[in-house]
């Protein structure tokens, strides 16, 4: 019998189609492997990106040069500008602003076909300090409200260029969803007095059916109602509402945790295209009590069609506890 | 400058990425093109099918064998189950209950190789008056809140079979996407007394920029924060709440100009993929003076990815303006 399930915070409905249930060996798509071996963002081709804007540097080694191991650039193609006020205006009933914002890119290495689940976890914690630092210095513009740091890697979920990076929207409207979250969790916390996704964490480390690996602080967890197959979050294990506020050693045991998991994908999907997205309190929030930071990863396996994009509703084929056991059982 | 624009219904905020612009012909994927010629719901293949709940026959004609026009039924790999009851139930702090409703497909042409948009008018019709008895029958089972209609055509926009059909998913709850439809135009009604997407017909039916063709009672148009390029909502011109309310005069109507659009759309995108989905009133929601039904048609010209997925917004690189002048200028 399919099941209908309820994301405790947004309260979006999706459907474990347990009848069109599949093995993880049935979503083996094409595995995304670097096929190039040279492009703009790799070592010696600084030039050819925007002047970077951070860098992690070895010492002696000049900006916009080699000597990096990770840059973060702006977006030569970007969905908002930097320059330029808000404007708000109508068109009749419709309402409408200029695009401001801002659009980065992190390059995560200077090696074409590394990977954030090969590198070492020094080098993915570096990567992650740079997240936190594009954060905090974003939150001194007044006109941003968010800043979604994200990846697409592999050309199915998205990804134009093959060598690592992640990337970065910031934008003057809290993203619609994230204002779900926070309404739900608002929700949650005047009913509850406590925080929803603590909650979760509590229920679900005790339960272990959907926990997949737990370290350095962090828990990874399919989560009760996926929408994707193998979709995972990981949070931290205490009570966080702000990436940005990470201590240097957290997250030195979040890149140790990501990059276990990574590899899990790996092996268990055959190194599938996937999305992260992170989810964070709104610069402007202040210590939120109700909201949980947290990192959502969903590997691209199956199709977005008509009836999601007609309901909301999500199709998944695979029950979140056997996408936790295969991902579990697979250690390193 | 890119515009951030927001939808007036359900306040959901699209960036329209102008300097990312791009012509039509700039988004020409593989046409889809049918490329096998018998299959399942071919004629003469019925046997083949779950046993036909509907179907437009000729006389003499018997069920389930040649001598039909279209054929509903059930779907051989549903993704919820017609039997049994909700059982809602808890699990600790999450919500479940039993993947009840149904799952039908529309065979829309005997022909493997036709299409909506080449088959004659009056057969069109026939399929939109096979949506409105399914929906009316659908409404006599009380389990059910709401049915939708969609459609997947060609593989890119999820079609497992290329052979013309659409399919509908009667669910126990109202979808998202819809609750928040009605939610938003339910607070717009509070405001003004007025029906939003009356408000919007109005004001666009003077401006004359987003609207792409009129005919038939209906009105197809560019919405002004489209999430997709060259996405398309086709209303009735005056207030009608749902679907299911449609004289058959009125469905006729539709047909044409349906089918009038979705030749103009192949014309300019050279038969691209694309989904359609039918939001109507909720089977319990009686007479909606705040709700108006309409029918989106998306294109599969671009794709979805962490940005997409992590805040809500999307980014289209087509201004509506100038995909409904695209789509204007190609008459018949």
């Amino acid at each position: 019998m399919p099941e209908l399930r309820k994301d405790p915070v947004v309260g979006r409905w999706v459907i474990i189609a347990t009848e069109r249930a599949r093995r993880p060996s049935d979503f083996v798509a094409q595995p995304v492997r670097p096929v190039g071996t040279e492009c703009v963002f790799c070592a010696g081709n600084e030039h050819k990106t925007p002047p970077e804007i951070l860098a992690g540097r070895s010492p002696g080694s000049r900006p916009n040069e080699p000597g990096w191991s990770y840059r973060v650039v702006a977006n030569k193609f970007p969905a908002l500008r930097i320059e330029g006020e808000l404007e708000p205006a109508g068109e009749g009933l419709f309402d409408r602003m200029n695009g401001v914002g801002a659009h980065e890119v992190v390059i995560e290495t200077p090696e074409h076909t590394a990977s954030l689940a090969s590198l070492p976890v020094a080098a993915v914690a570096d990567v992650l300090v740079a997240f936190r630092e594009r954060l905090r210095d974003l939150k001194k513009d007044p006109r941003l409200e968010y800043v979604l740091v994200f990846k697409n890697h592999g050309e199915p979920a998205g990804a134009s260029l093959e060598h690592p990076h992640s990337q970065l929207i910031a934008t003057p409207i809290i993203p619609i969803m994230v204002a779900e979250e926070l309404t739900g969790a608002a929700r949650y916390y005047q009913l509850k007095e406590r925080c929803v996704w603590c909650d979760i964490l509590h229920q679900e480390r005790r339960g272990r059916r959907r926990t997949i690996v737990e370290a350095g602080g962090f828990v990874a967890l399919a989560p009760f109602a996926p929408r994707f197959p193998f979709e995972t979050w990981i949070l931290p294990a205490v009570h966080r509402a702000g990436f940005d506020e990470s201590g240097v050693d957290e997250l030195h045991g979040l890149a140790g945790l990501l990059s276990d998991f990574l590899r899990r994908m790996n092996r268990v999907l055959q190194h599938p295209p996937f999305n992260f997205m992170l989810h964070t309190a709104p610069l402007r929030g202040g210590e939120l009590e109700s909201f949980h930071w947290h990192l959502e990863v969903i590997p691209k396996l199956t199709s977005v069609a008509g009836f999601e994009w007609g309901s909301g509703f999500f199709i998944n084929p695979v029950p979140p506890e056997d996408a936790a056991e295969a991902l579990r059982a697979d250690a390193n």
